[in-house]
């Protein structure tokens, strides 16, 4: 799981995130160029994807271990979920 | 430039992403787990990729067209644009 | 449609990427370790995804104002098709 | 590292993308509509892409694990490694 220090950065950026997506969101009622929109759009799904690279880094390097030491089941559970995740994210 | 309705429709899925992002913070904070965590923001990443592409059907459906009737420098200058966007999306 | 000195300069990359194919397929055969493998799978795909550029770019720049002298219809098709494209490469 | 059934496999599925990206080469010789050619670009990326899944599979399945018995430092780098891969795949 995630410990402090890393939740409290993972905040700051889901904040900034969610003030992105309210940004796109008065773009879209003005309206601005669909481009402009667009990509204030890659920007945010980029930013996302950062996150989303943290926390798996965080798995990998905390998680994975710590359930090593719960057993062999526990680790080959913890890391087949992340078969399921790599196929999400790399399409 | 967008039009009304889609304006409406693409608020209302602005702010169902809006309150994705709320819900993977609360899932930081707890915290829960980070598959869990990295599955919503797979889906919060997904979902904000169909709005760029609602939001580029429109680009090539309209903007392009009406740019068409400006002349052919304003369409020149509106289809290399989507060279760009398709640059940042693609990869 | 592609013109001369484009297709040469895609036909050259697309032997390129077929060679890194290859060096893919080698590198399972001896095997090799899967992280390398991954590396060279993600170059290839990265490889095909700039062709793909360069292919969109080509279409936008000269194949839809080339659509556009037959008619708005035709500009309209081309531009249509362009969503389907769009689609496919932005997940 | 990967075993015989799976070598096998991967060999065929890569003898395919081969052909895939020879059918690609024709295409541009031809030459064929560019949105033809980005339509089969986008298998071909999706191909390589479910190979890449196979190989990340048998990674954590198998190759991790084996790690595990060489000891704690070989499991961490082992996993390190998977970061740098989720990174390239998941822009």
């Amino acid at each position: 799981m995630l410990i402090d220090t890393q939740q409290q950065s993972l905040v700051t950026r889901l904040n900034r995130i969610e003030g992105q997506i309210r940004g796109i969101r008065r773009m879209v009622q003005e309206p601005r160029q669909c481009i402009e929109i667009l990509q204030q759009l890659a920007a945010a799904e980029a930013a996302l994807n950062r996150i989303s690279l943290a926390v798996f880094k965080h798995h990998v390097d905390i998680c994975v271990p710590e359930g090593a030491v719960l057993g062999p089941d526990e680790t080959t559970r913890r890391l087949s979920e992340l078969v399921d995740i790599f196929d999400r994210f790399s399409k």
